[in-house]
């Protein structure tokens, strides 16, 4: 059952040779996803080992060019590698002009079809599930119109204790009842109350994406109890100025974000290319928030 | 009086771990250009250490992506570099409104000027000229409008042989008709024949680059006699049909068009990512034309 993100790029708008534009790639129960996608992505991708031609949902926070330049180039490559399922897009409109206007100047023809859909830069809204997961996306507060996303598993049914199926002989047919909670009913009508039967399933577990925002209360309110946020970190406190001036974070500031919304883990990633150095990133936050770590290209957080 | 070529990219539409895509750095007498841009140039500007902060003027051969997508991204840097003198753009016209729609999206008011020079299709053109080089396009013959782009110095003047200068006590005043061929005339009227004071300039270098070509006798006539030619080898001989039908040159064809247009030395690229080892390039290429190498990103021509 993995829950998997791997860290494509955690630089910001300026790409370096130590850290590329934004992306992650998300397995999540084999759903492959992909989180934002800067210029340089699909050599990311390769370069770090992802299945990428299983990609079929990519969200896309803002259109800030470390953000998504890379998207028209991974999309040929789709076409080229001879994909023919449909790609999902999450993302602002605007991007569906840009794709529209780069293919018709390159008379590229894609041999699969791309379904855009609109982000809600007012509030969260609930925009993918199936079976086994949702995803949300919920406004950040940058300069341009810009959302984050919410990866959660759903809860999962109740599992069915083998020895306990052995003792009563339980019927194949009252199983789904069982996992949905209700109670044994044996031949003779007795009833085995579900508690002696089931154990609780795993917890749920949920992942956050902040790509691009200033500190935000309603950001909090979003992330709230997640497992593992990843929140936007492009400034240290001496910064604090110009964070707020190009809505950006301090590191402080995604720490603090990660306290009050009570999430499991932290990780903070978008540096400004000028620290090469992270130490002072690492001596800001821990006084403020425990559990984090610093992003780095490549990384594989482990949910 | 440098004359180098960086290779920042020299693989094909679907760039690699181990190549990226086309585009190349050229310092000609410290005028610093950029011919392509595909995704990624701008760390690869960084990775082969250009200064590429110095770029004044961009030459994009056509809008297949994987030679101008990391265009939108190099401009951007620039103005977050603090870029305020203009940037010259060689380019097919839609380019204008791909930049014009993408900077709109992101809200982004760039802090210097770019101007964009439509290139011509038909025939070849001076695009560029100063008092020491020249730049023309030429058209390549390939599946959307692509040209071709010919480096060249311009005829130097003569050098005046510095001990005939003492010899002769030759005035300052005469020395810039005899650098254009003018005899020297003395005081008393006599005439010393031009060519007993001078001595022939270098001779003038120059470089073509022909990014995605079929093979053309158009070409052959366009670069004649350079001194270095890039010319795209995107396939090996066994994939001379696949290289026809997607309007591509074999190993072969690009060696042919070096040994007809008598050009000094051929450097081949954009290889097809199905090559990982490029042995069979060598094997085609030099029974056809003997000097010749084969590129590779950060590999650096000297002229």
């Amino acid at each position: 059952m993995r829950f998997e993100v791997t860290i494509l790029g955690c630089g910001s708008a300026v790409p370096t040779l130590l850290r590329s534009a934004s992306a992650q790639y998300v397995n999540v129960l084999e759903r492959h996803l992909l989180l934002d996608c800067g210029e340089g992505t699909q050599v990311q991708l390769r370069k770090f080992k992802t299945k990428f031609q299983k990609i079929d949902h990519v969200f896309i926070s803002h259109l800030h060019g470390d953000h998504f330049l890379g998207l028209i180039g991974l999309l040929s490559s789709f076409h080229l590698l001879g994909r023919t399922r449909p790609l999902h897009i999450y993302a602002p409109s605007s991007l569906r002009e840009i794709i529209d206007v780069t293919m018709k100047a390159s008379q590229t023809h894609l041999n699969y079809r791309w379904i855009l859909y609109d982000l809600n830069f007012n509030n969260k809204e609930v925009i993918f599930e199936d079976k086994l997961i949702q995803i949300e996306s919920f406004p950040l507060k940058h300069r341009i119109d810009c959302c984050g996303f919410l990866i959660k598993e759903k809860k999962r049914e109740l599992n069915v204790l083998k020895d306990k199926i052995k003792e009563f002989s339980i019927p194949l047919a009252q199983i789904p009842g069982i996992k949905k909670g209700k109670d044994l009913i044996l031949k003779d009508g007795t009833i085995i109350k579900n508690q002696l039967i089931t154990k609780e399933p795993l917890p749920e577990r949920s992942y956050a994406y902040c790509s691009d925002t200033t500190y935000s209360n309603k950001v909090i309110d979003a992330v709230r109890e997640v497992d593992v946020l990843y929140h936007e970190a492009t400034f240290t406190e001496e910064k604090r100025a110009r964070a707020k001036e190009t809505f950006h974070s301090t590191a402080v500031q995604a720490a603090t974000v990660a306290a009050n919304s009570k999430v499991g883990k932290l990780i903070v990633g978008h540096y400004s290319a000028r620290y090469k150095e992270l130490d002072d990133f690492d001596k800001e936050i821990s006084p403020v928030f425990n559990n984090y770590q610093l992003a780095y290209d490549g990384m594989i957080i482990t949910l």
